[in-house]
């Protein structure tokens, strides 16, 4: 059941086909009020759908929805349960609906093999109307090497999902040797779309879900890992993201504790001037 | 409609009246499912409870549940509105159950004055069999000076809630003058109940609220300023808990940015060896 039905090809050459990323968040409004998607096959990872682009599905639910109020300040989706290949619902509600805030609760589930329905993935999400006020980034900004001064990671032969990233590691690259060598859990790569596109909000929370286990790298053992619940801070306003345009973007990613078969996780993404577009945590399972 | 109905009176001599955060912690069971809390006065902060015992009563809602598994690992809750004085329903809902991890949407709401039922908090929560493994705090032990060397935070003619709490400043304390000169926005304290008890899921929960605004440090400005969402992701278990008793714990937090009326709150509550019980995000608005 874990199979996608085909895998996509997208347009490399920059053509005129829709973009796969632009594909995956293509949804039908249902009578009840839900939404439908797919699970994208051009984004497929081990077992079901890349993260990322599950929770960009469940923000976008909120985004299209005709009720919504501002752009996303807050989003925290937890991964519940494995997603298949075919068609999705996604319920949207907003909860509470105030001045300049709106507070949303979202469902993701499919029809099982026993045809009933499952809740794979839930998600709150806060969206607000802001408004420029004393702004500050208070941590400091990362060294920047160019992009084009660092190798692409090659993901041939890899999972599908990592052919649509463009990523270039700066520190911090999955350990070449798994010899139970401990060392630091941060990783630093530039990253984008492949092929380019603009950044939009949706594409900045599937964004933050790039990075491979932290455990991998602490202790250089590629053991079982997958992430339970990630939340997404979006300090990123449209002018912004429309400055940033298709450039890369700076991610890294820590762990503060890795406890009792959970780790936690701790991002950064900032645009290509320095300026701070997200930031993010996870909770991520493993077994060590 | 925010005045408390009356003060409370804490047993200050450590008597056998019931801690005023177990009364908070009271849940009545209603034939819906969901059940009835009160909005504490003991708890009161300037138009409504201190945000850290709502979400302590959301994860109560949880783990008082029938059908709970394991102990939590992961809880988001979202302020979406005010809580009045008055009684609380709380609904808590296993949205996915597997089999060592199970996925829970919560919600908080109150009938408005028009006799509407409005929901005020929403939350999801995330609890787990939890097994021994490989376990590592990957962030540097903070300096403990001992907390009776640091002086207690005299919280007479303050806000209610502040009297339920021993805390001592380490560093980073609310700056004395309100002179507009900008500086680091980071506060260590010790802090635990008072009257002390021993550290359970929910205090612990509750104990991640306990900062004061980021952005009245980094400015000194008191400017208008509220949590809208909070992420704890737990890493004690019940051992740990318990080894850690009544003692204080060491509570940190910092912002990684301020942003046009949001700012994030990054924080890491350390038990009195400096294990790390817990790490906690938050968005807040803030007006300046």
């Amino acid at each position: 059941m874990n199979q996608p039905p085909s895998p996509a090809h997208p347009s490399a050459g920059g053509g005129l086909e829709t973009h796969p990323f632009d594909q995956a968040l293509l949804m039908t409004p249902e009578h009840d009020g839900s939404v439908q998607a797919q699970a994208h096959p051009a984004y497929w990872n081990m077992v079901g759908p890349y993260g990322g682009v599950t929770a960009a599905q469940m923000l976008q639910a909120v985004l299209q929805h005709p009720e919504v109020l501002g752009d996303p300040i807050s989003m925290t989706v937890n991964f519940a349960g494995p997603v298949q290949a075919g068609n999705l619902r996604i319920e949207a509600v907003p909860a509470r609906t105030n001045r300049s805030t709106q507070h949303w609760t979202v469902h993701m589930g499919q029809r099982n093999a026993e045809g009933l329905f499952e809740i794979s993935t839930t998600a709150t999400v806060i969206t607000a109307v802001r408004r420029e006020t004393f702004s500050v980034d208070d941590i400091p900004k990362p060294a920047m090497p160019a992009p084009s001064t660092c190798e692409r990671y090659d993901t041939r032969k890899s999972m599908e999902w990592l052919n649509r990233y463009d990523m270039r590691v700066v520190q911090g690259a999955i350990p070449k040797a798994w010899d139970d060598s401990e060392q630091e859990s941060i990783t630093q790569l530039w990253v984008r779309d492949d092929p380019p596109r603009p950044l939009d909000f949706a594409a900045l929370a599937a964004l933050c879900d790039v990075f491979y286990p932290r455990i991998w790298l602490r202790r250089a053992r590629q053991v079982p890992a997958g992430t339970v619940g990630m939340t997404v801070y979006f300090h990123a306003d449209r002018a912004q993201l429309a400055k940033q345009g298709n450039q890369h973007l700076l991610a890294q990613a820590s762990a503060q504790t890795f406890r009792n078969g959970f780790f936690d996780q701790t991002a950064q993404l900032w645009d290509s001037e320095g300026e701070l577009l997200a930031t993010s945590h996870q909770i991520v399972y493993y077994k060590a």
